[in-house]
């Protein structure tokens, strides 16, 4: 991986001066610990706690898959939307476990709550991971930190990873009225070490005091041009999750309204957020060597453009094309034509980069394929349709398919 | 490759004594030809002409792309479908072409039905591609062969490939009435030479006598679950086509009714040589080195039973795992989960070749991974889904995700 994230971000999102990844400030009622259960046998941190002393709003949105995991489905139970700590584990993902991983989960809650509670250790009785987890529950209560330096997220955002080969952090600022509101958020990527499957989850973070059906509301909306509009390759993980948890430690003044003027900045800033977190999962996907931006324009729908872009986005001719560096329009033009949008072929219009390469159904007469070809080698590519037919538009990011990749999920085993 | 076609073509279909290769019969009425047209610059047969000296009966299912070539617009207007010849040229899709693309096979076409009727050869003026097919057409006419025996058909099913690594023939017989009916069919797989894109390609020959209105709907129907039922890597040609070509010449009696119980045998035995010819395209399929047979059964609907295969067939990480010769049921599950069906995840029983390895919302407790990874070390997988829903079922062929795919599809300007 050479690709230089600060090309690729936002460029509202200053990098610090660490290196690629920005400084996360501390959110107020959060407190954050991250400790090894021993789940991998090499002693990484891999159980992490957010706890929040005095409780916080939560909103989270949850992987379309019909086949869930044990913790989505208690997630979805959760019925009162304020909570008081998130525990994350890795390694195991809890899918396809029967009602032993209902019952883990169970007898982990417990602990943890009897622990947050009384500050005070059990002796607990179960099975494997449970046990391992469980045992662990005690130290990470001891551990929890009340001021998040960068560090103590750093080590957070590094306890939720799998096969990600960095943590993802971001961090944006925004006003609420007159005051400061922060957004710290987390995110690890796709990967997959057999029989188990990873996933997509990122936690955010935020002082804000917006009530969690707002902020349920709010990351739907913002979820739907941001870790809705990534693809690494077309799998869908049956654990993706993003959360949003609000202390209300900030105090604003009360939210009464989802479409109060008071929260567009917050919007924006999440936004922002968001982006920036899905667009480094993309930038760290499997074997990725270049990120590719679809821009699909001229839509008479949404929908219309993101079918174009994600047929795009998904098709593994393309994505081959890209990683061997050639401008290769007819497989771009080939998974329009797949999408099965009602597009017409004369009005499309292809650039790659500025290059305008395809439009009245041929190759535009000026093109120079060795100026693309040069344009291809670049780390970041841009790829833009026009389909003259509407104003809806939509961008979809993506990374190219490399030997790499099927080395990391075919030769895994060797 | 070292896939033995042997194991997995339908064991009616006997290889000849050649090899694997069945022995093609001649189609009366038919005259085939093949010839240079040095499209490629290396003196390859790339030109193929079929004649029908009195005419045959047609009938095409193709591409459902949105974007597609000159040639299927050409083809989809032919109004009468009674036709003379077919002309097959390789090398240019005539895609994106512009006007310029209908302009040459307005051209070609006009020389060879002149060649054709008055056996003398044409002057022809124009561009590239069309001026080289033009000139050999008096050629391609006077060396059209009567009596095909497999080395004309050998030559022909030579002359359509392009990344094909074999040239891909199938042989039927069968009865329509008291008459014995023959039916050869000949194919090309999925391959892409930048910037043009390679494509799906059947044409079956038969000397029944059956008008082309129901020609059409045998083909149609008899593709859902033959041509339709592969998948290489999820893309779609904008020149995918199959088109049946019947000379009428074995003289069974009048066909008056499409569910007339005369076409049963004929039904079967164009299944049987569809299916060949698909399963041939995948065990050429680019970079394969595994076949694999996913049936989804016990689904609500075929079209259920079929996303959910598809879905399996199409997911990159389910390929690479196969590739990687590691029964990982995980990914299978995740696959399943993402196909949008709304299955039911305890009702789920899958098995590996004959092991069965989840059910239940849970792996098997008799499994044994040793076992499935052993027998994941053959060239022919074979998937089961049972989704215990309803009783439609649905098979998919594909083949497996390896580092051959991406070398030819990245590495290729190298």
């Amino acid at each position: 991986m050479t690709l230089n994230l600060k090309n690729l971000l936002n460029p509202k999102n200053k990098p610090s001066k660490m290196g690629e990844f920005q400084e996360l400030q501390p959110i107020d009622g959060l407190e954050i610990s991250a400790v090894s259960a021993d789940l991998y046998g090499d002693g990484r941190d891999d159980l992490t706690l957010f706890y929040f002393k005095d409780g916080a709003n939560y909103a989270g949105v949850y992987t379309t898959s019909k086949v869930t995991s044990a913790s989505i489905k208690w997630n979805l139970n959760i019925k009162r939307h304020f909570v008081k700590a998130l525990m994350v584990n890795t390694q195991n993902a809890n899918v396809f476990t029967g009602t032993k991983g209902a019952q883990g989960l169970k007898e982990i809650a417990h602990a943890l709550s009897k622990s947050l509670t009384l500050k005070s250790s059990q002796s607990p009785e179960g099975v494997s991971e449970v046990v391992k987890i469980k045992n662990r529950i005690s130290e990470l209560v001891k551990k929890l930190k009340t001021k998040q330096n960068k560090f103590v997220w750093f080590k957070a955002a590094s306890a939720i990873m799998t096969t990600d080969t960095r943590p993802k952090v971001a961090y944006e600022e925004c006003k609420i009225g007159n005051k400061l509101i922060r957004i710290s958020g987390i995110a690890k990527g796709s990967g997959m070490i057999a029989p188990n499957m990873a996933t997509m989850l990122a936690f955010i973070f935020t002082d804000a005091n917006i009530p969690s059906v707002f902020l349920k509301s709010i990351l739907k909306k913002n979820i739907a041009t941001t870790f809705n509009s990534i693809t690494v390759d077309s799998d869908t993980s049956t654990n993706d999750m993003v959360g949003i948890f609000a202390t209300g430690k900030a105090k604003n003044s009360k939210i009464y309204n989802v479409l109060d003027p008071k929260l567009q900045d917050f919007e924006k800033a999440l936004h922002r957020l968001n982006l920036n977190l899905a667009k480094q999962i993309i930038v760290d996907g499997e074997g990725a060597k270049k990120f590719i931006t679809i821009s699909t324009i001229g839509a008479r729908s949404t929908s219309m453009a993101k079918n174009v872009g994600f047929a795009i986005a998904n098709s593994p001719l393309v994505k081959t094309a890209i990683a061997g560096e050639d401008p290769n329009w007819g497989r771009i033009i080939m998974a329009i034509g797949k999408s099965g949008e009602n597009i017409i072929a004369n009005k499309i219009q292809l650039k790659i980069g500025n290059y305008l390469v395809a439009e009245q159904g041929k190759v535009e007469k000026n093109y120079v394929e060795s100026e693309v070809k040069e344009y291809m080698k670049w780390d970041s590519v841009n790829i833009e349709v026009n389909l003259n037919l509407g104003n809806a538009e939509y961008k979809v990011y993506t990374c190219d398919f490399t030997h790499d990749y099927i080395s990391i999920n075919a030769d895994y085993r060797n």
